[in-house]
């Protein structure tokens, strides 16, 4: 069956907001076996929308409306929606109820634009929404499925999850099964030209790659009756991908990121671990306190930007840093060392480099960043040269030092 | 001149990506004083991306295509332009040789794949890429132009700056004057219904708003003949914004963020600032860290997650900690006064709450925090109840910090 998602909202059409809300959408329906084949985006005028929506039911089976709403916009999705179907807006007295209690709350007297909101339609699934105002619906009409969401993701998500999903599954469209293999320490494009020699794409077997700084990841997804051929169809490439990529792959679930995996491997080692950080300052710890429970494991962290503070709060030998500046092995060194020593803890990673814009040198250019890992008496200290401005230099340099935390823990685990 | 976006890509369609590029492209038409009323996303299937091309150029002057031309992917972009418009896709020697070289440098043999990218229109604009070897297209045909990009951020953006903006801009499409007025401290809703009330939404004059955690960033923007005659159309929106809004703006322009501001505000002031954080885990300190330059103001700053490490290294009594917790005012304020000793600095934010999924009790529920902030012998302690999932509470806790910040110096500012 095939899905067409339309957005509705002038703000996505000015880039004033990126559309988070299609990327969810996108992706539950995929998982869900529906095909789509577009995406639109249309402003806050009747005509576009009527245009879109009518073009839709010529190419597709089930329409998902977000926005258009919402509380401060017309309610253009719900009266196009009418107009097309030509079927009618009646008083709906449970979501006028919802709606009057709401605005008593806040103080504020209705006006006739939010009276309009309590409308539904005449033969439609109202669906309930637990975190606000304004339900979702799902119109039925010659074998062709609309359904309205509204844009606020947090009710949109909890509408499609409670009632959405359990309705679509209900239609019988097949099995999907998908499976993810997260890939790290090698280069993008090494991975993407194994990729595209090794599986075709057809609308039954998908591999799609999404490239994040120092991190590929590769989803799979397979589409047939049941679950358990799908799961067959899927299984030849996902064992071909774990024999290519072997220990670079970090995770085979959505779930677990980068820092869950270091998480996880500190927790079985019984390690603990801290953070020196000056030019990710704080991101580095900000990232592994991602993570729940991340307390038992990590106690303190350190964000020395300054030389000076450098010396004062880790150690560093003010000698170390005049001799070799402080974008340099020794102080990454000296870095981890001292944290290590300032927190107690097993494990210490150390991050200083240039971010950017300024400060580069001949010498130094912007992007050379050193990692090092402190790890029970061993010092690792690998240099970087990343490209892109400041935030792109900080954000790989964040996830490089997961990546050594990562392969430092492991090498230990093998030696013992 | 009505612009439409289309990108072309399956991750997208299947939701393994976020389409940052489309924000982006439509972000910098807008300015450009383009009108958008569809953005599309299409597949990898020709059929679909013909269409789609087809019904744009019924509806659109100028028609910006996005992918499709990737290393990895068919080249199905210039091939469907291509038969679309009739217009011969021929060898292009310059490209040519940018792709054999590349390839040599890799050590990778050229693929047929690897030479159709080196083709080019017959009649069309080659835009220089100076990120990477795709170049992107202009090509024009009966009033019509169709603008060929990579998917690349990186590439497209230089793309865009350098070769299409110049050719926007020479197309006499009009003067467009944005202004963007960011308010925080005030409820989203509260922001929002006060617009609701105040502005007609029209082509000539657009308000939009892009609500985010503790923020919310009103556009304004306005088209004419001359740059002039839209400045006047916006400037009593502006002034009655501003007055509504009053001290609650901390900027009016698009690269002024909230920790540029705070930063700003110390350097005017001669101050230096700290932070002692514990749910928010180096986010916050990794967010002032944003600003290229914050040296002079941030020498640094601590990552305190567990009770013994506030004890030891900001000094917050043991007594405290058992009887108040570490969610509480009284350690927040220890917390900030025992950063500001530790770091010498003249202001300490501390952040102390549950960020979740866990820790909640019935007297401090997920999602209570306490921001404080010590600045030249005073100390300011707020309470804050978030909603929302881990990351989002982390989020709200340091945007609020940073807006604590502020409001703490320019209260500072007045006394003197």
């Amino acid at each position: 069956m095939i899905v067409e998602l339309i957005s509705v909202g002038t703000e996505i059409l000015t880039g004033n907001i990126t559309n988070t809300n299609v990327v969810y959408l996108a992706r539950k329906c995929a998982a869900l076996g529906l095909d789509c084949y577009y995406q639109d985006t249309v402003g806050n005028q009747e005509e576009h929308l009527k245009k879109t929506i009518q073009l839709a039911l010529t190419r597709s089976d089930i329409i998902i409306l977000v926005g258009g709403l919402g509380f401060t916009a017309k309610d253009i999705t719900k009266e196009t929606v009418s107009e097309i179907l030509n079927e009618k807006l009646i008083e709906d007295v449970t979501s006028l109820q919802i709606n009057e209690r709401y605005f008593q709350t806040c103080g504020v007297q209705m006006k006739e634009v939010n009276y309009k909101k309590a409308m539904s339609f005449e033969h439609s699934y109202i669906l309930n929404n637990e975190n606000g105002i304004i339900p979702g619906y799902i119109v039925e009409k010659d074998a062709k499925r609309i359904i309205l969401l509204p844009e606020s993701s947090r009710e949109l998500v909890t509408i499609f999850e409670n009632g959405v999903t359990p309705y679509l599954k209900k239609l019988g469209i097949g099995a999907t099964y998908t499976k993810i293999i997260k890939v790290c320490g090698l280069g993008e494009k090494m991975v993407e030209e194994t990729l595209i020699d090794m599986v075709k794409d057809s609308p039954k077997l998908r591999v799609t790659t999404d490239v994040r700084a120092g991190e590929v990841h590769i989803h799979i997804t397979a589409h047939a009756e049941k679950k358990k051929n799908a799961k067959e169809l899927a299984e030849p490439v996902i064992q071909t991908l774990k024999k290519k990529f072997g220990k670079n792959i970090y995770a085979t679930k959505e779930e677990e990121t980068l820092e869950a995996v270091c998480y996880k491997l500190l927790l079985k080692n019984h390690l603990t671990v801290t953070a020196a950080e000056s030019c990710t300052g704080g991101l580095l710890a900000g990232r592994l306190i991602n993570i729940p429970g991340v307390s038992t494991v990590m106690h303190a962290s350190f964000v020395t930007y300054s030389d000076e503070e450098k010396h004062k709060i880790l150690g560093v030998k003010k000698s170390t840093l005049k001799e070799y500046t402080a974008v340099s092995k020794k102080v990454a060194k000296e870095m981890a060392i001292g944290a290590a020593q300032a927190a107690h803890a097993d494990i210490a990673l150390s991050v200083t480099g240039i971010a950017g814009p300024d400060g580069g040198t001949e010498q130094i250019p912007i992007g050379t960043v050193y990692i090092g890992c402190y790890i029970q008496g061993k010092v690792y200290v690998k240099k970087y040269c990343f490209s892109g401005n400041r935030a792109r230099v900080r954000e790989c340099a964040v996830t490089e030092a997961l990546i050594l935390l990562r392969s430092c823990i492991l090498k230990k685990m093998k030696e013992r």
